[in-house]
């Protein structure tokens, strides 16, 4: 493993932290050599600092790590963060401002006009952003985003529709699964048996992140998309997998089996640079009348597939169809893993 | 009781008919005299052949009951009727036939011309529809029918809107709880920490109903209402209650405060006539930013009253919110026993 | 209201406080006057301090109610405790020392030998320990509580058979609902889809508090009783009502119609004295050959009496059953409430 | 693969029938060449037929497999059944009287004095009984079978301690998971927020499999062990994985180290032979003190490792401790896979 590149992950203990060890536990470039946490964690063996919540094993190297305080000192030159929004505000820019590649799955800075927000197989080009942030100028660092976990998979879903029909209107209701909320999280006694109608802030973020993955870049700044979006965001008593009811209307019009080909035959850079983490298919759709569902699909590529099913003429727009993606793999870990595997291809990683 | 009517139950063994039995229980009007079901369960005690699903006991007399083949001969005047559609579709014309009152829960007849769709709050005019009816020339006897579960608490939520501001346009998808499948229904191994976005029929049913019941009475049928409209329906890990994420356009220019007011204040035919099962308040707003949740809300006003909640509004139409009702109370037994009294107060129960 | 006791709720935030509120909210010898919780509640409206997490709303005269500080002074001289055990320790000495009848539900004292540690069908008797403790003698304040939630249930189920036949042995597996932890508790990714075989310090309470129930008072102690006990603990997906598979060895001979009989028949001091919060019937026989469940039998006699189930012979000891019982209401706030009620009808409370 | 044996499934559609399936798809011995299910299936291609229910999708070879009728013409030599008791005890001796090696998962036969019982690393030398069996002199066919998935766990975690201490006392209370009742088995209403303390026949079928298994073979038939063994059976809302708490007395004293030692270094004939389905640790214990449990250890080993957990002392026998076993694997196909593996091994398939 001499050849690959050390890798630190800000807010390791948390679930999100946890998917990054496991997913880079056998990664081809990278390599964890530095784990940071909240105070309460520092000092201490990773194993003991981490209540693991995944289903695999601690890898046997991490579990003996010792987390480090959260500063650039000693840190190595490539970022995971997987840090609340408010701890990454400050955070962050500090790593970026001590020349590290920040690639963070936090909410901070996903809006700010110099920070790409991209999904690899979206937007790959608005990676460019990059070199108007100050802190490249100066220390050479930078910071790179993937959206909210609700926000991806849509996105994956609707930008071979944008790209060849063009959308007009968006409308998105999801049933989040509770992983998305971290761990504790959300509360046994509010889920079981239960609905819960409002996730803070969570509407807000799809709505205005689409809207930018799909926007282009304009010389300094990404023009959002201009089809009206709303969102309603619901919490169910599922483990891991956000099911979203999607209704469309399209500027071309499009037959059903070109819309599900759309989807089929999606494939981008990320595929083409053949990555690491990339899913052969970005998209699939599913035809059983029932799916997608969580217990069948969510895995669907390793967790990185969105899976798409129940496409039909909506009363309203023009179509409504079922997504479904892995919010802790494609819609965090995986996400900032994808994007770094594409900064490295693209060398932004040295 | 010598002055109670004597009603039956067709389907009186299903999560439905049993609802029938525990709303009557101490009905002030209505007695149950006769029950009926599947052959399996003929000539059995009723507690032996239901599997009683219900928190409340059995009421001791129900209990001891024998059930009745499904024929009329012998029934009484009036039948609630929780039937299957299939079986519906053979078994309630036979009742009417024979001069029975059929009020029926089951879908077989909901759209049929002469048929009244009432939800006794929104539409009891609509009943006059059964002095269209052949039966009613012949026999006497006629058919009501109340909605499914999931077009229920959002119609109800609609009405006062339609009334004070014209819906032009509705979007409603839903998160349905597993009784509304009856038993044994969804099975658990499909649906514990699982969302399936499929139910059969039911987003057709939704979208036809809802125009059917906001439709207007002329002469020999109903117009639909011509509002567009758009359902999708999920299932949800959740024992009571149809939670719903809804968006509408509407005609004249509203203010957040009118629509909750709107909601607030709508009282109808069923408050005015102090029908025994009608709710003091058939829509209640709630402020609570998280609310209406099934856990919590369901059982507002006895499991009659549709809760709603997070009114915003929304970037493709004008509003969006959160409508909650109880899918086996207000949305199927309570929903008939409603129409019964309706019926009952209008002198067309004798 | 004037003849009303006026009392306090230590720990008024959490979820046994939520249920003595809302236990108390009609009843006829008591009346909340002051709440008190952890100083992030001090000095907020009681609506606002607490995340109140039950179906009846909360009462509006304590809606408005302000958290006090969670000192003796102002406060009444009846306070009801429902504290962690570490703060339990430290204040309800506090409490008792100022003159306050201190009502605990929390584990801090029940294993103190001056300490009664009462079901007040099981060992009323034992509450003249309040004569030994140190705080009568100054301050005339004193402490009593009651038992773990998990010991509660099965320990009514027990009294009736070891007054009856007298018990050499009891086994006894747990399958606790989550809202024994508190709140938030346990988090939803730990439980939904799961069972966690492991509850801190519960199987010890169980064992210890069963003994000193059905021990014997003995001048200034509690001789506790001398058979043999084992309690295995376990967490399940469960809102409320923890399930226990018990098997027990008897001293004398029983028939299965004696046992089910003596559980039947079993009345105390609390049905004598006609306490506002005991049960008609404090343990009842269900003959189904699957009860009881959480789901049907958890609200038995307002939550106050406990269900047993399945009574068979068993091949190690002599005798299998299932014991039920609400684990917030009568294992903590209606068991702390009912012993308010004895230590009341028994002079006790002035 | 023209060396691979072709095998059969009985009952293919069902929930063990797929696994069945499953575990079958890369299997280096056999090959599924037939597959027979109700008449309700009959003659459709297997996709059409079954339910699928499992993560992984139908083996595209078996998904266009026509569904044979339930009879011995035109079945391969090695049929796995995996058949209702009732429709077992039927087929299966039809079968094996035709000159198939019967590898059945049902109870039908399993008590039966010349059937051998077996888990192929506890008593693997009661294969010899198939000697006994009038079908194997007639037509060379022959039935063997697995036990209950609430058994296997348990006598897998007991085995090795028998061995080396001696059993003289079993208890075991189970908190089963749904996947045990197959599809559509546990009503979505019956479960969700609930524990049901009842399984039919479950509790005998525990405990007199379990001295069958750990009992001796002598001659023409196997002496049960005569520990004495009680069982309680529960039902949880759990997808896979039945967990059990279990207390045991020991003729022999043992330390904890030596427990522990004896489960995790034990060792047996499939382990020796390298059968393919062998898991490389039949019994593992884990140190932390929550576990075994469901959603992170049911599927150790490919789910064919039983998990141990919580070793401590009894007050009532002499140890207790937690045993987790995936009951549709180790439990049922993967129980009668290892079965057939070690027949053929020791030459009985030819």
């Amino acid at each position: 493993m001499p050849n690959k590149l050390a890798v630190g992950i800000l807010g390791a203990t948390g679930i999100v932290g946890q998917r990054f060890i496991q997913m880079l536990e056998h990664h081809p470039w990278f390599e964890v050599s530095w784990l940071a946490a909240s105070d309460r964690s520092e000092s201490r063996p990773y194993a003991e600092a981490a209540r693991w919540r995944l289903k695999t094993a601690i890898p046997p190297a991490v579990a003996r790590m010792t987390v480090s305080p959260a500063k650039p000192e000693g840190a190595p030159k490539i970022i995971f963060a997987a840090l609340d929004a408010a701890i990454a505000r400050k955070l962050e820019p500090q790593f970026a401002a001590a020349g590290c590649a920040v690639v963070s799955n936090s909410s901070a800075l996903r809006m700010q006009a110099d920070v790409p927000l991209v999904i690899p197989e979206v937007n790959a080009d608005h990676i460019r952003l990059i070199e108007t942030q100050s802190w490249r100028r100066t220390s050479g660092g930078f910071a790179v985003t993937n959206p909210n976990c609700s926000a991806i998979g849509l996105v994956l879903a609707l930008a071979p529709l944008h790209k060849r029909f063009g959308l007009e209107t968006v409308m998105a209701v999801t049933m989040q699964a509770v992983s998305g909320a971290g761990y504790p999280g959300v509360a046994s006694l509010d889920i079981l048996g239960n609905v819960i109608p409002y996730i803070a802030n969570e509407e807000e973020k799809m709505e205005e992140e689409t809207q930018k993955l799909l926007g282009t870049l304009n010389g300094n700044g990404v023009i959002p998309a201009t089809f009206a979006m709303s969102a309603q965001c619901n919490r169910v008593a599922v483990e891991d997998g956000h099911t979203e009811s999607v209704s469309i209307r399209l500027k071309k019009k499009a037959e059903p089996e070109e819309i599900i080909a759309a989807w089929n035959d999606f494939r981008a850079e990320p595929q083409h640079l053949r990555l690491p983490s990339a899913p052969e298919q970005p998209v699939m759709y599913l035809n059983a009348a029932d799916r997608p569902q969580p217990r069948f699909d969510v895995d669907s590529g390793g967790g990185m597939t969105t899976t798409v099913g129940r496409l039909r003429r909506c009363n309203v727009l023009d179509w409504k169809f079922t997504v479904l993606s892995h919010n802790t793999i494609r819609g965090a870990a995986g996400a900032a893993l994808l994007n770094a595997e594409l900064l490295k291809a693209k060398g932004y990683l040295g």
